[in-house]
C-alpha cells in the first residue's frame, strides 16, 4: 500500500502522516510507503516502520503532478490548497493551484489508464456555500460560493464526481468543518479566534474575541478531521453513489458555549484571559459563514463528529499538551 | 453596440441573430455590429441594417478566444457547446470546448482589464441536475450532474458567478428547458422525440414515440428561449445578486398532454401519425431527466415561459410553417 499525501506540510497533512506512522495500516493493508508532497519543505517525517519520501514542487505545473502519479499510489489524499484569503488576493495563483493543480493530478491519473483507479480523497470546504443560508444546511443545498476559494473547491468537487463516475478514480470530497482547536501560534485568519480563545487561555495567555459570543459555528477537532479522512479512504463507495461531495458532521456551538466548555475544563481563570475586542470587519466576514449542517448522509456512512465542544478541548489537551493543564 | 454570439451556427444562435437583424436593438441601444462565431461555417447571415461578420475557429484554443474578445464586444452570448452525447463519448473534446473554451473566453475578458466588463450570457442546461429528483426542483436544489456535459455546464456556472463577483463580467447563466419544437430534421438525440412527435405530424409525416406517454418533461419554444436570452442581456443584475445561475421557466407537461395539444391544433389525423415503438434505452435515459421546476427567481426577474403546450405548437406553426397547417 503506497499512500500519497499532497499538501503533507499542512496541519492536517502532518497529523495524517503521523497517524499512519503509528498504525502502519490503511484499508486493512500494511502501508509500505508514504510519499509526502508539498510546495515547501515540510518538517521532518515521523519515525515509522516504512519508507516516507518527501517531494517538493508546485502541482500547478502538470509535470509535477505527472511525476507524483507515475509512482501509482494506491490512495491519494489531496489536501493542498492556496487558502481563502490568499486565493482572494491573488486570483491567478488561486485558480492555478486550487483548480488547475487538482485537474493536473486527475488528468495524470486518467492518462495512466488501464486498471489504475486509486482512492482519491479531497478536502473540500464549507466555503462552497454562500450566505444567505437556511438555519441548518441540508445535504441537497446548492453551492453558491462567495469567494474564489469556495468556487475552486466547488469546481473540484464536480470534477471529482465526474472522474469517479467515469471510472478514473475512486473519488470522494469531504467538506470539512472549521478545524478547532488549531495548534500552533495565533494567526490572522478571520476564523483564527475560534481556536485562539481556547488554545491560548489553556496555556495561561490572553486571547482576543473579535465577535459577539452569540456567533455560532461548525467545528471538528484535528483528531476528528484526520479520522474522517481515513474513514473516507476506507468506506465502500458503492454505498455513496454518484454524489461524491459530502458535508462532514461537526459540532455546532456558539462562542458562549465554547467559553462555557473552556470554563468546565480549565476553570474561571482561563475564561478571564479572553478579552472582548469587537472587530467590525471580522464580524462581517463571519456573518457570511454557515453555522450548522444536517450531515445526514455522512453520519449514515459512518463519519463521526466530536461528541461536543468539551470533547474538542479534551482532544487538544491530550494531543497537544500531553494531557496536562 | 457590438454583439458577439459564440455558437452562432446553432439553432438558437441563428434565431437570435435573426431577431437582432429584425429589431436592430439591444439594451435600448442601436446594434452597430454583430460578430457571429462558430467552429464550422454557419449559414449566410440574415439581411440587416448593420454589419454582421462571421469568424470560424475553435475556442478551445486560447488565441481564438483572445482574438474574439480583442474587439471588445459589449454583449456576449456564449451558446457554443459540444452536446451531451458527444461530450460523453469524447471526454477530452468535451472538457476542451465546454470547460476550457469557456474559461479561455473569460480569461481573455479579464486580461483586457481596465473598465471593460461586458454583459455575458451563458446557456446552461437542466443537465446540471442528476436523478433522483424531488417532484419539483427548487432554485436552491444542488447540482449533481450525471454526465460530463452537465458537469462542464455546472463548472462554467461557478466560474461565471465568480468572474461576475470579481467585476470582470456582467455574467448570467440561464438553465434552458429542452427547446421544443426544434425545427429541422428528426435527429437521434435521446430528447429528439419530444419535437419529432409534433413537428413531423404537422407536415403529414409519421413520428416514432419511444417512451410512455406518461413521461413528463420541461419545455420552451425556440421563440421563448430567444426571448429569455435577450431578457437576460437587458435586466438589472443588481436585482439578481451573486447567485448567477437561474433555472428558466418552462412548460411542464406529459407526452400525453403534448399529443392532446397537437390534436386540438391539427386534428386526429395528425395524432394518428404518431407510432408508439417503445425503446428501453431511451426510456431509461429520459427517466434520469428532471421534469418540473419551480422557477420562482426567474419569474420574479421577468423571464417568461410559453403559456402552455398549445402556445408552443402555435409558435412553431407561425415561425416555421408560415402560419399554415
Amino acid at each position: 500500500m503506497h499512500v500519497l499525501v499532497i499538501g503533507a506540510g499542512g496541519m492536517l497533512g502532518q497529523k495524517l502522516v503521523k497517524t499512519f506512522a503509528l498504525t502502519g495500516k490503511l484499508r486493512g493493508q500494511r502501508i509500505s510507503r508514504i510519499t509526502r508532497h508539498d510546495a515547501v519543505l515540510a518538517p521532518p517525517p515521523p519515525v515509522s516502520a516504512f519508507d516516507i519520501q518527501t517531494q517538493i514542487g508546485d502541482i500547478s505545473h502538470s509535470e509535477v503532478a505527472t511525476k507524483l502519479i507515475a509512482e501509482r499510489p494506491d490512495v491519494i489524499f489531496h489536501l493542498a490548497a492556496i487558502v481563502s484569503g490568499e486565493a482572494e488576493d491573488n486570483f491567478e495563483k488561486g485558480y492555478n493551484v486550487n483548480l488547475y493543480g487538482t485537474r493536473h493530478v486527475l488528468e495524470a491519473i486518467r492518462l495512466i489508464g488501464g486498471s489504475y483507479c486509486p482512492r482519491f480523497l479531497f478536502t473540500s470546504s464549507i466555503a462552497v456555500f454562500g450566505a444567505p443560508f437556511p438555519e441548518s444546511i441540508e445535504d441537497t443545498y446548492f453551492t453558491t460560493p462567495l469567494t474564489s476559494y469556495g468556487t475552486q473547491k466547488a469546481i473540484c468537487e464536480l470534477l471529482i464526481s465526474d472522474y469517479a463516475r467515469r471510472g478514473f478514480i475512486q473519488g470522494l470530497s469531504l467538506r470539512m468543518p472549521t478545524v478547532c482547536v488549531r495548534p500552533g501560534k495565533p494567526n490572522k485568519a478571520a476564523s483564527g479566534f475560534f481556536s485562539n480563545i481556547i488554545r491560548e487561555p489553556l496555556v495561561g495567555h490572553e486571547a482576543i474575541l473579535p465577535v459577539s459570543d452569540q456567533v455560532r459555528h461548525w467545528h471538528a477537532s484535528p483528531r476528528a478531521a484526520v479520522a474522517m479522512l481515513i474513514h473516507g479512504a476506507e468506506i465502500d463507495l458503492t454505498q455513496v453513489g454518484p454524489r461524491r461531495a459530502l458535508n462532514m458532521p461537526g459540532v455546532s456551538c456558539t462562542v458562549a458555549q465554547q467559553i462555557a466548555a473552556l470554563g468546565r475544563i480549565a476553570g474561571d481563570k482561563a475564561v478571564r484571559l479572553i478579552k472582548s475586542v469587537p472587530d467590525e470587519a471580522i464580524s462581517r466576514i463571519v456573518a457570511g459563514w454557515p453555522s450548522r449542517f444536517d450531515a445526514k448522509r455522512a453520519l449514515a456512512l459512518g463519519f463521526k463528529a466530536d461528541e461536543d465542544f468539551d470533547a474538542i478541548i479534551r482532544a487538544h489537551v491530550e494531543d497537544e499538551l500531553q494531557g496536562k493543564l
